[in-house]
């Protein structure tokens, strides 16, 4: 058995980001590839979607510069032939404030011959809001506890 | 081939968040489930960890009494033989202020013998947030473009 298309490319990934040595990463992205990172742009410039591969290595360049990875870990993974899914937990730093962050995200990928060809990223973007702005947001109760 | 569980666990959670309908889904809660939705418990206290059928049986109530769900659409899905991932997206309407809200989110869960025993749900929740109040909250740009 080979080893899955998920895992060579998140080494490649990590390796784009912390190192900025993106040659192996190039070789793992479609040119099609359809990328989306859902959350606030205004904040996160690199959140949002990228069609191509020059668009995705473009982002991932960005997010690179804002960006390194302390730590992560795989909460929870499925594995298809050709696709995978996992809930991960990072931690990070934030570059320009020099601020740390803990975050978890959910990413569903898709492959073919090796190559990233779609993926979608969920985050849980209001706990990443609070601790960028390095403070709690007030919130209303909305729902009741009944 | 069998349905897999994932299926009859949906219709049933589905059912005893709009109707009100638990019996279906009583029969398909392991005694020892262990559950969490991630995101702030301040304004939505249905969020949140729970251990065991009754603690989950009544958080459901509670969401029951909170939410209803118009439509949903599963946009990635993963199978595993007792496992399962999705990201999917929501429309539904906050009963108490009748406001409309669609939300994003992704879940893994596993069962046992057709019981749920762990299911893990991450929620775009800078979005909701946004949503629930009314009002976008107005973020500083963090992150350089590059």
């Amino acid at each position: 058995m080979t080893e899955h298309s998920l895992w060579r490319f998140s080494r490649a990934l990590h390796r784009a980001i912390n190192e900025r040595q993106r040659e192996d990463l190039e070789a793992l992205i479609d040119e099609d590839v359809d990328w989306a990172i859902y959350g606030p742009i205004d904040m996160f410039p690199f959140f949002g979607a990228r069609r191509g591969k020059a668009a995705v290595l473009e982002v991932i360049r960005q997010i690179a510069d804002n960006i390194r990875v302390h730590r992560f870990d795989r909460e929870s993974i499925l594995l298809g032939v050709e696709s995978a899914a996992s809930m991960m937990r990072y931690s990070l730093t934030m570059l320009d404030a020099n601020k740390p962050i803990s975050l978890r995200l959910a990413h569903f990928a898709q492959f073919k011959a090796g190559r990233l060809t779609n993926i979608r990223v969920l985050i849980d973007t209001f706990d990443l809001v609070e601790q960028a702005l390095g403070r709690p947001i007030h919130l209303p109760r909305i729902a009741s506890a009944g």
